[in-house]
């Protein structure tokens, strides 16, 4: 039986409401999920939800059959008034449910796995939270090997991350690290380095992307750093036919994503092999 | 010399802060224009700016060029207050000036010229404007004919819609127009259409897009209404090799147009010719 919450007092929401901050979130290691689709997407990859808060009113009948189910694990569930449920809810979603878990630790060793293959998004310096999650999502559809989120100026699991990924960052392999340490993995690892440049030699289409490869994108405002422009690092660019000077980083993450696996044929990443 | 306005009651400011409301822009045929970029965009575009507010002491260097190009035209000049200015002003952006101009009245003959090499976006019922704009920013930056806004559930020149473009919508045809007669203009033009549809029978790489086209997109949460799932229709599929079954419409967008002109050589378009 869920505890029944009324009070915007409680501390258990007061607690699970201050996850909307980064520094709780880093202090605690714990995130809070919004919303049916994400918080399933949570539990089939294995996250173990510590709390869940619902407000029954609000219930969509996808969301009652995602309570029933995590009503059968260790997940403490606090049934909440719709009042309660706004503090605790983020933006104009209104799902009726939030969970909270701590942060997967993610390893790299998830994406090892596949090196001989490997096609690996390297994000530099990212710093909204959506374009993070976006590019995930992206990368989960053109089935990538993994996410490295290298030098990140926002938190992982922030929960507009979270939601722009549509929950796929629980199941792609994304791992935050410096950007120095990305590239010595990616190179030690006989991997190809193909960063998008506005000022790159060779169009992005004339690369062979057949071969193990990580495809870099830099920060939103100021691009790449030195370390990604390298001659070991080819630097490919995208036409621009029109006015503007640049492409939004998700829409170039998505082009270049989609090239790489056109050339391959759109093979079903290894990993989702095993899942079926 | 600008006139100088100290007052956040005074009616120049309230009417231009009005057009923040779609209702005013509809009714007045009015837009309201954000940052340096944006409206050095609309001049370019031979848009004539009736209003400009600035605040001197937000203006970078880039502001101040364009404003000693405003001032040698028609446009009324006011300079104001930081005060005044942020009640102007649109989220977080400090480019220190807005402009005020009629919008405008764009027509598919823009785009009539074109037809033997055409290649057309044809955006069905898009709701957001965020994603309207970047659509109409990765349109520009892959060199298409245009962009046929049809059964818009927002208004064309919504603030949101020209910051996420860029201000590329200045230069870019875009028409809105209802979804039934962008069908009519494109088949009577000998346009194949190609749709973006999950159930799409052909993989969107296999489509023959030298041929004059126009490329679908349907709405970000229902997808497109029945006539473009008509036989004169091809259903085109983006592969999904992970876990999410949809990709974000400006994503798809962004594959399918580049898909086209990759497969044409990255043409440079009419219109950017005749303007070099």
């Amino acid at each position: 039986m869920p505890i029944q919450i009324t009070s915007l007092r409680n501390p258990r929401v007061k607690e699970a409401a201050a996850l909307r901050e980064a520094r709780e979130r880093r202090q605690r290691q714990e995130m809070i999920i919004d919303g049916v689709r994400e918080i399933r997407r949570a539990c089939e990859a294995g996250i173990k939800l510590k709390e869940v808060f619902f407000c029954a009113s609000l219930l969509t009948s996808e969301g009652k059959q995602l309570l029933s189910q995590v009503s059968e694990s260790e997940t403490e569930l606090f049934e909440v008034t719709s009042r309660v449920f706004e503090k605790l809810n983020f933006g104009d979603r209104q799902d009726g449910i939030v969970a909270v878990a701590a942060t997967p630790q993610r390893s790299l060793a998830e994406i090892e796995d596949q090196t001989g293959t490997a096609l690996v998004a390297i994000l530099e310096a990212i710093e909204k939270p959506g374009n993070l999650g976006a590019i995930i999502r992206t990368a989960d559809g053109a089935g990538l090997s993994g996410v490295i989120a290298a030098d990140l100026r926002t938190d992982l699991y922030n929960p507009n991350t979270i939601r722009a990924s549509l929950g796929t960052i629980f199941s792609m392999p994304v791992v935050a690290m410096d950007s120095r340490s990305a590239r010595e993995w990616a190179l030690a690892r006989g991997l190809q380095l193909v960063a998008a440049r506005v000022e790159g030699t060779i169009r992005y289409d004339q690369v062979d992307f057949t071969r193990p490869t990580g495809i870099v994108l830099g920060n939103e405002a100021t691009g790449l750093t030195p370390i990604w422009k390298r001659a070991d690092v080819l630097g490919v660019r995208i036409p621009m036919l029109g006015q503007a000077d640049s492409l939004n980083v998700s829409v170039a993450a998505a082009i270049l994503f989609y090239e790489a696996q056109r050339q391959r044929g759109f093979p079903i990443p290894a990993r989702r092999k095993r899942e079926r």
